[in-house]
């Protein structure tokens, strides 16, 4: 039984969107599951009430161009700030948001604070393949400016997260690379392989080129923050591509990021979904269902310490 | 009028694939065009005299497995080293081939020597788009570890070849990144965007995310060269993923790395082409395009000095 905390505020099309992410998603959520929503009066009272939501009225949001460490401090009383407060107190099984990304990641190191052995948090995304696989990929966009051993952090807790969330048992990790010999690649990126062939807490398989990101037996991608975002953006690119040619395949629309109901945040002490800013209903309904999968699955107590 | 150095040894299907590359080239050939054909005396022998294609005969030829830098040094009558000396002394007027990168690469910064103001070569590539202008991407390879400085090289370099290779006069100029504010990205884009805006010699408009590569209205990107090798990679992952879903559009065939015909290396004193080791006839053919195009521009006397 988990409780799942919604912020009704978080995103470009919030709160509508949100809203009829919410109507969608019920059908799907285990019985058992319920919501807190956070919102404003006016937000919430456009909700209809359930047995399974409970409203949180807040008085304030962070909007999407803000400075985020000065309205974390400023906006003790917004969607955001309650979520976290309630995830940190246990009152909520997991925060999901579509919001302000730089202030999803201050509030889960302030407020839910990182795990220990960890230095910083990272951001998860799911790539699919086509073997019908699934490629769990990280840092996609935290940390731009990484050391080789964070890439020991991102193997070890992609490789969990792989383990418990998604039940591959003994994932294979490889490091994205621009060969696939271990001397290619920059000093960072030559560094890191070092560390992860000496690493044995993980399987690891190696470089992989990004030709091969759709077409390999690799459970687990691990790349610096920058590199990461940038990948996943460039799929975003073909995804939108694709529709402008009007090309037709089911494997095209797992590129569709409103289908992928965000991505994880990883090394805090809570579960923590963040959504696309521009997220529509769709992906509104799959974030909530992300945000259950990893609050059902137990994920913290897992990485309580690696 | 000019004579294009084509290195019969060089890629993985070589020599059979540069032989065919080269019968399906002369139709699209300008007629004053010429070929000098750097191979052993056995590759040679299989190719048919023409009084366009003047048959250069060496000992030996370098491996794709080789080291560069001694392959190089002891490799004195291999056809990269001949096509390089002839380029030095001006006996032709572009080098191409489809052989060991690294070796090349060596060789246009040691036998042709860098341009002045120049600090490294750089790898360019011409990517599409849907509204048919072309995006010139660089780097996309060598320069893995860069200084923030470089990129106003590639900016620079890049400027000149879409102007006087692709005729677009006042290119405009992005820095590929992870957000289009100029805070985004790890410090290295951060510093380059700072050097990038202030740099007058060509025309910045800022930031663009890999999400709008295909659809954007800037004619040269840049990067430093473990990204945009990246970036590169992808797009042959996602010209395979189409392959394999049966996806079928003229606009997916540009994606095809055969219908590219190369990646131009800047920043030296000749003209040279480096094509992609798995070349088949088709990118040979390509390759040997490319080389006469830029031969034909005159391109490096315009790169003289920067």
């Amino acid at each position: 039984m988990v409780k799942l905390g919604i912020d009704l505020m978080g995103g470009d099309q919030a709160p509508s969107a949100v809203m009829e992410g919410l109507t969608r998603v019920w059908y799907h959520l285990q019985p058992e599951t319920s919501i807190s929503l956070y919102g404003t009066k006016e937000a919430l009272a456009l909700v209809p009430d359930s047995p399974r939501l409970e409203k949180i009225v807040c008085s304030d949001y962070i909007a999407m161009d803000e400075h985020p460490v000065k309205a974390l401090q400023q906006k003790k009383d917004s969607t955001l700030l309650r979520a976290f407060a309630d995830a940190a107190n246990q009152k909520i099984s997991a925060v999901a948001s579509a919001g302000h990304s730089g202030a999803i990641m201050v509030a889960s190191m302030q407020i839910l604070g990182l795990i220990d052995g960890i230095s910083r948090p990272v951001v998860l995304s799911v790539f699919p393949k086509i073997n019908d696989k699934p490629l769990v990929v990280l840092d996609v966009g935290i940390n731009v400016d990484c050391k080789a051993e964070q890439f020991l952090e991102f193997a070890r807790m992609g490789s969990i997260y792989a383990d418990k969330v998604l039940g591959i048992s003994q994932p294979k990790v490889s490091l994205l690379n621009s060969g696939t010999e271990k001397s290619k690649g920059s000093l960072l990126y030559q560094k890191a392989h070092s560390l992860l062939a000496e690493y044995s807490a993980i399987h690891f398989e190696g470089n992989i080129e990004p030709r091969d990101l759709f077409d390999n037996e690799v459970d687990v991608l691990v790349c610096d923050g920058f590199t990461g975002n940038i990948v996943l953006k460039e799929v975003e690119a073909f995804f939108s591509l694709s529709q402008k040619l009007g090309l037709e395949h089911s494997f095209l629309e797992q590129l569709n990021y409103e289908n992928h109901g965000g991505s994880p945040i990883l090394g805090v002490k809570g579960n923590v979904i963040l959504a696309h800013g521009a997220s529509g209903p769709e992906a509104i309904k799959n974030m909530i269902l992300s945000a259950e999968s990893i609050a059902l699955a137990n994920f913290v107590s897992q990485l309580s310490s690696i």
